[in-house]
């Protein structure tokens, strides 16, 4: 499915997510509070996380309308961390827009994020029951843990590709794999049928982070709004290198190593250098495909749905996996 | 009771606070973050969140052992904002120790405050049941939605005492509510054991807010650790402030308005003129004897508790009532 299909395929489920988040924070009295929600949410997000929440319950035969509202929950969470972020980071511009903290301070965005998750996990807990709270609950752990494993191994030139995926399924693709399984619980799925969706969801969240950490390296700046060389010059491991290293030579790696270990604005002068150094020993290319061979996972994961009530959505899922390879932002 | 008697009673259940604290802790597997975790916990906490749940709970009849996981929620709540603040604030020192952010970055800091809040929701929705999340939930919401009513009101100096207390409820006082009300619900509680638990717990939070308020004007910043004049310099509308300012003289009353709407400097160079004038007019007597009414409704709502049974649990709530009014930090 090329990317225009793709996109007007998903725009009317993306639109009744719209539609469920409009509805929901009208309970809110709070104008300022309001106002600055309706902000953040409304933004050009892809809303990928709801879909995938949407299309996991509809696969094994949801067909009720509060589902949109369980999906909300994971955009919640999703822009909670995003307001948090930008406070932290002290952000000016979120997707060419101004942040929260920037038009209105770091004290209303923090609340505004605060509010999110808040009334995210009140939605978990309320339409998919104790379950459900507790996936959320495990993936925020392993979140946490996965940060820590990444963290406690900056700078490390000796990371294994075993480790790096071992960090990027904690920080990243459990959430995804929750998200997909909250759905399926939502759906009253087989545990199979729950297995195989939570399955589908770590081999996405896996292979969309690997592509981030390629895109970290090779991104076109006007399209993903980054500047390249962010993860090298803050000595942090991704697959590209980590696989160059263990094919480069002595001398190399001796380089690398110091670098790594070094002052930052050694790894900023040199980044050029590692660049070509990756590109020497394909890092890029084998990245790429052992990106391509988590999204097959996924896809073939989802075997076990093929009936032809299902294809349509079946096809879906299948499309944005697709997707999470071409993506150039 | 004095002082010194009421924190030789509750120092057992302290520590039992503490133990359960220290069990819980072991489950996790990165021993960065269990550092993080051990500093920021374990820094001389009173544990005031986690007394009032336990002391509930027993008040309405409860007796085993879990009660003690249920409590360190609260006090896992309350240090993951501290550790969030602390990364906004960049703040240094808190309790004459150096900070999580200081100590370890603020990355750190911040994961171990998510990783607290995800367990404190965990161990709420486990060992309190959907109820208990659903209090949790709307105290939340209510917290946020009273910051953004006091930063609506930064400068009002309009501002009533009638809304002053809607504010403190929300943002301080709901908080407190829901500890002692998911206590009485642990603890089987008749509903109407349940409303006047809540009602102590609101009560007790007002009170302890508006002793806050007066500290920011009269505390000895040697106890408290902190600068007197915060609120003021920030605009932030007190108590004591709006007595005063509805008994002051018309000039009076422009002068403060002209300072509250005008640059921080002026606040900061005429802090103490605007002390004196609360003075004046008996601003800080005024907000003590609020603090007093409070304390006593919180008290006398504990009437029907009045069994020789729970003598003991209820002598030590009044205790920490009547703490609120003495403490001098």
């Amino acid at each position: 499915m090329d990317q225009r299909t793709l996109h007007d395929r998903l725009k009317p489920e993306a639109e009744k997510i719209d539609a469920a988040m409009h509805s929901d924070i009208r309970i809110i009295g709070d104008d300022m509070l309001r106002k600055v929600l309706e902000h953040s949410l409304f933004n050009g997000g892809k809303r990928v996380r709801p879909l995938l929440c949407v299309f996991a319950a509809k696969l094994c035969g949801a067909t009720d309308h509060a589902l949109y509202k369980l999906a909300i929950a994971f955009e919640y969470l999703h822009v909670a961390t995003l307001l948090h972020d930008d406070v932290i980071d002290s952000a000016v511009k979120r997707r060419s827009q101004q942040t929260a903290n920037t038009l209105w301070g770091s004290t209303p965005a923090i609340l505004a994020g605060d509010w999110l998750h808040a009334r995210s996990m009140f939605l978990i807990g309320n339409l998919g029951g104790q379950q459900c709270l507790e996936i959320i609950y495990r993936a925020t752990i392993a979140m946490v843990e996965g940060e820590f494993l990444q963290l406690r191994n900056t700078g490390n030139s000796a990371l294994s590709a075993e480790e790096y995926f071992r960090i990027i399924a904690g920080k990243t693709a459990i959430l995804i794999a929750a998200v997909c399984e909250i759905g399926a619980v939502y759906g009253n799925a087989t545990s199979r049928q729950q297995q195989a969706l939570r399955s589908y969801g770590t081999n996405l969240g896996q292979a969309f982070q690997v592509v981030d950490d390629l895109l970290d390296y090779l991104g076109n700046p006007s399209q993903t709004g980054k500047a390249v060389g962010n993860d090298f010059i803050e000595a942090k491991m991704t697959l590209p290198l980590i696989h160059a290293l263990g094919q480069a030579a002595p001398r190399e790696r001796e380089l690398v190593r110091s670098l790594l270990t070094g002052p930052e604005s050694g790894r900023l002068e040199h980044f050029a250098t590692v660049r070509q150094l990756i590109g020497k020993y394909d890092g890029f290319g084998y990245a790429r495909q052992q990106a391509r061979l988590l999204v097959n996972s996924a896809i073939t994961g989802l075997d076990i749905f093929a009936t032809e009530a299902t294809a349509d959505i079946r096809s879906l899922l299948i499309g944005i996996a697709d997707y999470v390879l071409t993506r150039e932002k």
